[in-house]
């Protein structure tokens, strides 16, 4: 069936079409979203966008039946990453006719990798996806090892500042923002220790942080390098 | 020893039940300590957080009788890193009764890695090890290259800086916290460099602390690649 | 011809004087634009620069006219990287007399570029483009899936923090440079998440954002891996 | 002769007390340093110091002569990177009596390394010196292009900026500080952009800046992992 050609693969020209389609209108959906949320829009505007947006859903809502028609295994495509992208891409806006939910329409966003899958860049989409694999268990580690971090760094900190800042570090939770900007470099400067103790503290805490960049560095670095000796032979 | 295999060991079924069992008392455990630091408790919540601190606790000290009982080896338990860890989680509570030591109650969290190396992670835990083993001399001199740095960086400050901000520089020692928060581009802007000659210095200074990120990365990932490459052959 | 060695290559001794005076007058046309930017010149002093930059210019386009003159293909020169940089060196000047663009006259910097090409440097740079086009693919989708990020960040941020502040986050178009600022771990401290919900989205989003350093870092040196490797064998 | 073995190496037990003695006296002389910058010290205390610094100097000038002494060849010694620290570490103190150089004693640290080069972490020592020749050239052009990008980025700041903060951004110099504080990612807050167009140049900034932290993990990522390879065959 030549449809299931055009809307599943990429190598005919309608193929290609479809696809800068599908990408153009992610795009009109992204830009016509974030002029929504700029201030003092005239009410003309705000109408020409709440149409072009009805307009937009219905076009994806078309592409989404299109695509449970000409997939090979209808079910293992909706219940698929991509087949739930497309879905939230529409169904907010069904659901809640009136109350747009913003933060949900930029998750449209992710439905531009379903295009890189088929072009060129696959090879190099499946070089990370086989250095995720390699280091998913290092990666987990690591995680857990960061959330650690920052609890103690949390904890200590809230019983060096607590007394000096009792507003900045209230609780344990409110010292957790200081832990987050600090561990991983941002510093914001809106808390920060004033205590000699708080500030010996911090140092430890950011002598073992620099491994929060190293550490991920590092993995990606090695699996990404065994990737590609794997290629080699 | 039936009792020894649920305790020591989670692959079987009340073994991994016991495993979850403690994973959870440790979460409780957490929680409850963060909750204790939030402001505005009332006396009721307050009383019912100590009531099941002291529960967390009888219950953590049976564990680590358990562990104790069914060690093959029990000094070499008792005086081992996890050993230790089971000890600090239950011994403030009895030394201390009434003055509650928060701060130590936090290293309860570190338990949660004995779990992991019973599990699947156990691999990539060992990775970990090998590559730290592969990179420890290495990271020493990269850790005293980053003291002589920081200390260097803070006599430097000192000098170019104490004129014009004496509260901030006031000695090197108050300097410290300056080069800590600069080197590491946490950058909180509580104090930085308002001279030309100041600045310049920090300039020289940022420019050797990028190594401060990239040697730990390029070590760890050179360290990791050989662990792996150890491993195919 | 004697005029093209001396233009064109650098391993003859009037060759390499010829690439150390456009370095010179690289350096020289440098420091004149950054001196002229310096507030309370005196009126002589700006005379002076006007005149140096009008002797600087003449001298690059006796260059540029040697370039085309001795290039081995005219056209190709014209159209390479180095051939419009050469231009936009010069250009500006007799284009826009009197109305002296900044910004473009900075750009005559990368010229230094080209004398690099020539010297032993030049195995390095190999390395370099080798690196780049090992990882041009990998390079695309990790640039894409920031920008991703980064308006996911923006939305997302609009989303907890445009009710609390509105002035700082008046739309997903002025969040973006939260963003920006943000997952750089720059972390200037203008703008920064105050409620709880906003602070709670940071923290997920830099734990993704630890990838942006991450990313780039291993796939530069597993890309610099490779070329090493291959040179080996 | 005896004294030889003892002075320039450390594989016999006085050799060792030697090298500690050593290391003993620089942890001194630096605690001794730091001391000294401390406001409000006691007339007494400050008395003690330079009595101190006076006994520290001289023991360290015998040091040196018995350096000289028993070196196998004296004239390479004093011109060696070694005899050169030994040397700065004491004649300050006699060039400027009273005139206390406190910066310069700072480089009294950098003698720490001498010890480590006899050491067990000779080999580690030897790693990182490898590394960084097998990148020596690659490290030249990251510096170029860095210093290449934060002059472009002065220059192009300032032509966004220099209309709206006349104070921070005055001239190129003075847009340097921003470059560098954005650039390396410490992000003071002191300056930052307030224009779309500041805001927007500094997003493009930041993207190439990401470099700057990967470039150099990445050289000093795959030269290591040479290094371990060039080992293992």
């Amino acid at each position: 069936m030549n449809l299931r050609k055009i809307v599943q693969e990429s190598d005919t020209v309608p193929g290609r079409v479809f696809d800068i389609a599908v990408l153009v209108l992610i795009a009109i959906s992204i830009v016509s979203l974030s002029v929504e949320t700029l201030p003092d829009l005239s009410p003309r505007l705000k109408q020409a966008l709440s149409s072009l947006e009805i307009g937009i859903t219905v076009l994806f809502t078309v592409e989404y039946g299109l695509r449970i028609a000409t997939a090979p295994n209808k079910w293992k495509y909706i219940f698929s990453f991509y087949g739930a992208i497309d879905l939230i891409a529409i169904a907010p806006f069904y659901l809640f006719l009136g109350i747009d939910l913003y933060a949900i329409r930029a998750f449209r966003l992710f439905r531009v990798f379903r295009i890189l899958k088929l072009t060129r860049y696959g090879r190099a989409m499946d070089h990370f996806g086989k250095a995720i694999l390699e280091i998913r268990e290092e990666a987990t580690i690591f995680i857990l090892a960061t959330m650690l971090l920052l609890y103690l760094s949390a904890a200590g900190i809230y019983y060096f500042e607590h007394d000096a800042q009792p507003d900045a570090f209230q609780s344990i939770f409110h010292s957790m923002w200081w832990a987050v900007a600090t561990l991983t470099t941002v510093g914001y400067g809106d808390v920060y220790p004033v205590t000699a103790g708080g500030k010996a503290f911090t140092f430890v805490i950011l002598m073992c942080g620099l491994g929060i960049v190293a550490v991920p560095a590092g993995l990606i670095s090695s699996a990404l390098s065994k990737v590609r000796r794997d290629e080699e032979h």
